[in-house]
């Protein structure tokens, strides 16, 4: 089982951290990281309730980039979806973080700012996006309801995990993501001449990897493609 | 399809309502029924932000046997889990609300106190109990929380009753699938020699679309690479 912490990016109300610490506490999660929070003091106690030691606890980051490390999976969450004419990542459903269950390894869920959410840069460095259906005329959840609703669907799935026991498979670790995705890279130069279409098969595969929890053995296997099909090429 | 409504049950705090109102605009809800409330005022419409409306034109309600009247069916909530102790009715999870949606009718879900929840009498009056399954250290979900979840769980339940409009992306049809295999398959072929590793090659990337559930733009940048790519190696 993985373990899972919450990021919060930049989350500006200090009563939303303490109801997001709460509602972790309720689903017996405790790893809370704050990135450059703003002040927190006697709302967010409040709000946390008997949440107050994931509150207590929380690490604060000065920056989204140096977190990335930290995980194995980094999990965006979004009010936005995809469409044609707006290309960003495809976002799955909450209930579709099945796949993510039968790992080993650190899970971040990040939550974006109150207002504007992750930007895309940061998105683009995780390597899923989750989006929570709701009305297209208002989909904009408030912070602690996102982080609610996500990690209710986590230990639900955690749950049934438990008598079933989902068929395991070994993460991929970071060093092998890394080449794996350096690989597939160069492969990539070697295909397209234009840039544009070099960039857009780089995303589209990390997307893919990423959405669907690449195992080790897996990514063994494509590595040895790609550095062969691209050994070719150069030939 | 039915319709529901929120009833909270003498809500003590404002900023609670007005969450509350703002997460059933979020879902698409937009009856909200307050029995006993305190009062409401400038920290409830903050809260609200844009479910402003559901909040304005929120009815209050003086008994909660009065309203017993007006609707088919009502759902109560708890926290509380029944034991064998406490032979209270015993609680069914959120998304076994399923049978509810078949209904036709006025469906109202009961939320109680922020402290005490809903008293036994209040259970009793209504025709189904359904509990978030929490923490048993601490159960308490905050009471805007316990109503996302629900309202949540409803929507997924509706969404698939309807065919999913909400997934914006284009999944990936037949004949494109059928064609990024074969792209994909002529393409290892070029690269390795050995049959072995061509298996497992093209097994791992079967494997991988389908647990991404690839989208008809990613499978075509896709085509388009591996094509290149076969082209530039038998060259």
């Amino acid at each position: 089982m993985p373990t899972f912490s919450v990021i919060l990016v930049e989350p500006r109300y200090e009563g939303n951290v303490g109801s997001v610490a709460r509602v972790m506490k309720n689903f017996g999660f405790s790893e809370l990281i704050l990135v450059n929070p703003h002040k927190l003091g006697k709302e967010a106690r409040a709000m946390a309730m008997h949440g107050r030691d994931v509150l207590e606890n929380a690490k604060i980051s000065d920056g989204f980039e140096k977190l990335k490390e930290e995980f194995d999976f980094l999990i965006a969450t979004t009010a936005i979806i995809a469409t044609d004419r707006n290309p960003m990542r495809t976002p799955v459903f909450p209930e579709n973080l099945k796949n993510s269950i039968a790992l080993d390894g650190r899970i971040g869920l990040v939550f974006g700012r109150e207002d504007y959410g992750l930007y895309n840069e940061e998105i683009e460095m995780c390597d899923l996006l989750v989006s929570i259906p709701a009305n297209s005329e208002y989909p904009t959840l408030n912070l602690s309801h996102s982080v609610a609703i996500l990690l209710y669907e986590i230990s639900k799935l955690e749950m049934e995990k438990k008598p079933r026991k989902l068929k395991k498979f070994r993460k991929v670790n970071l060093v092998e993501k890394r080449i794996l995705l350096e690989k597939f890279d160069s492969f990539v130069e070697s295909v397209h001449n234009r840039k544009q279409d070099a960039k857009l098969a780089k995303k589209t595969f990390r997307q893919l990897i990423g959405r669907a929890f690449i195992s080790g053995r897996e990514s063994f296997t494509l590595i040895g493609l790609f550095r062969k099909a691209r050994n070719r090429i150069k030939k």
